[in-house]
């Protein structure tokens, strides 16, 4: 009894909108704890991309309420792979999901661990007519029992926090005087986030030289300065310090993303301007994606 | 006074959320039932599609809480087609929407009806400066009344719940030893539900061969597994129990609607395994729509 | 202490529901105010277009309920553009959001303005890593803090509202008998709303003629019913009377921006129906964009 009762469920996954998963997840928690609050962070994950669910937590969990969060990409769902519930702060807050990595960088940023369960208690699952839709049958009850005052404990046996599956971390590199950065996030407007700060990049200057490198070996090259807000990136494109304290690669009012045929995960050379490199300054922007 | 009072109003509808339709109907709700709870269930159903929401109602039914189901797909709305709600479970549930079959599936799996009427008290109604959005005008404040512990009666004259308009159940079928089945849903990623579930099934054995036919008579062939989760699948193509104890055609990590080019309403034969169907089993499956 | 307590934040932006920006605005809200509720209205204002933001809030106003509007599409975010508070109805209500016209016909529609400040109050704002986010951390804490009974004046200077930036309305105009109206705004369904109410086109008529301009020249003319409902069309093209009380260029159970590649902004001149305008009635309609 002395366990603590949450009132916040903060809910992300890649179920999407357009079908009625996120609706039948609500409905099981209003079922078992209807004073409990859903706040839905994303539910637009690219399917089965536990990369970007990942990466997208990470962003949210600094302005995560207080308790629980209840993270779904699950493309393992039914076989092996373990769910948990993870407590972190102290039991401030808990994490709900499969273990497949997805969790890891928002526990670590919370701080880190202090216990998990590998949630195997059936008491507080679902019976189901099949076997895919862990988050309505297996996740949803338990963060909604943890929001009721069931101790995460009864959920099911305890796992070694150290023991569950690491994700990975895109982390950028230095080459020479170089850093060769990745595009880990395309937000809604078409700004790619980088895996570096201004601060990793505070020796190259103010103005700086970024290489684009597709998948397919393509090449571009422009030219951008490091800004604080989109108006000051002018007719070019900008290396703006967004909102997450990352560097995105941006144009004002348009997408970087389709100007530039960026996408998630290409590579980004990061080079001190040459007067070579400042003659594409000022390249004309088009609409549409790019064919360059 | 002694009629219950609700707590939560489960909202389906094909308003999309590119528009403000759906945040209108709340607002009106929090205006007339300040504490009442609104879980959106989905408001992607195809524009007009009165047999894709009547079929995600039923999937969503038996997860709904106890309360109001508010369901809008109503593609005669303003004509003579009548706005009803539908009492079932003694009154634990009322579904509230056109008459046009949209609750027909939902009323039916949640026990059958009680009692209905026909939403033409004014009283109980906004006054509009148009005729086209009863969810606005309508059935969001008779839902949001009846939380409020108005009774049903009040909303306007009694109708004999078995002269609502029936929905169209999709059936099954055999043919020979062979059950030709339809394809009810392709979920967001991909999955392929049919109208068969694996008791359907169970005589023609674990390993079946998929025939595909296109609205526009195109055929091809496939060899499937009927497995528990996706992973079980492989490389190829598989018959899952899907969480609602249904068959779906998946593939693993991807899209069999694409890979396949199977659309909701193709007709899908399902044969026991001859050793020619076999041959087919590993195919190479491509991303993007299939050509074949 | 005398100041309101407000419990609902009616929220409309152009974050978009695919990455977590609304989420994050969100949960901001509950941690300063947990007994605040969340009305979504939209999210999916098309990125950056003030203009389309600020029809939808003048769509909604009517039926947001008494509290906190936070409306958000903000170009010019982290510029010198100032974000602002703007009391209205003695207020019953106050807007939030930044002062680039977005709020304009939304506060005119609520009785006009009775006081406004400027959000410069860091007290009631979010240290940041980045100033790209201003719904985060200056909007979101404003309408939370709003909520918990904290004064207007208190989270910035006063200003004037009569100083704040309009917006652009657009207005029909008459020419000769003729009335030129403007596409405003099109819908899911692919209802396209114009400019004009019905006592507008009273004086030509139940029956008139439409001519299509889209910003490249091309021309189409149309004879269309002013009707009541999209049954009423019948297989024709429609000036319906929408929800809202304005026309809309309409057909029965299909999209009329499709079949007449109508596009928001486009030019659509009405007149009395001639005989030659009558030949074009009943056209084949289509699916997919027009061609003609």
């Amino acid at each position: 009894m002395s366990d603590p009762r949450y009132e916040t469920i903060s809910f992300l996954s890649d179920y999407g909108l357009r079908d009625e998963f996120v609706g039948i997840v609500k409905g099981v928690i209003v079922d078992i704890a209807p004073h409990a609050r859903v706040i839905d962070l994303t539910h637009e994950i690219p399917p089965f991309d536990v990369r970007a669910g990942s990466l997208a937590l990470a962003r949210c969990i600094a302005y995560v309420p207080t308790g629980i969060v209840l993270a779904v990409v699950d493309p393992g769902v039914g076989t092996a792979r373990r769910g948990v519930a993870v407590s972190v702060g102290d039991g401030r807050g808990i994490l709900i999901g499969p273990d497949n990595g997805l969790l890891s960088m928002g526990t670590a940023l919370a701080g880190g661990a202090d216990s998990a369960v590998v949630l195997n208690n059936p008491k507080y699952q679902l019976e189901a007519p099949g076997a895919t839709f862990a988050g309505r049958d297996i996740f949803a009850p338990a963060a909604a029992h943890l929001c009721n005052g069931v101790a995460l404990r009864e959920l099911g046996d305890a796992v070694d926090p150290n023991a569950l599956l690491p994700g990975v971390v895109p982390l950028s590199r230095s080459e020479g005087d170089d850093i060769i950065a990745e595009v880990t996030w395309i937000d809604r407007y078409g700004n790619c986030q980088l895996n570096v700060g201004p601060d990793d990049t505070a020796s190259l200057g103010e103005r700086v030289s970024l290489t684009f490198t597709s998948p397919t070996g393509e090449r571009s090259t422009r030219a951008a300065n490091v800004v604080r807000n989109f108006a000051e990136i002018g007719g070019g494109i900008g290396l703006v310090i967004d909102s997450f304290g990352m560097l995105a690669v941006s144009i004002d009012r348009g997408s970087a993303a389709e100007e530039l045929s960026i996408a998630v995960g290409d590579a980004v050379r990061i080079s001190t301007l040459t007067e070579q490199g400042a003659v594409t300054t000022n390249v004309q922007l088009r609409r549409g994606p790019a064919s360059r």
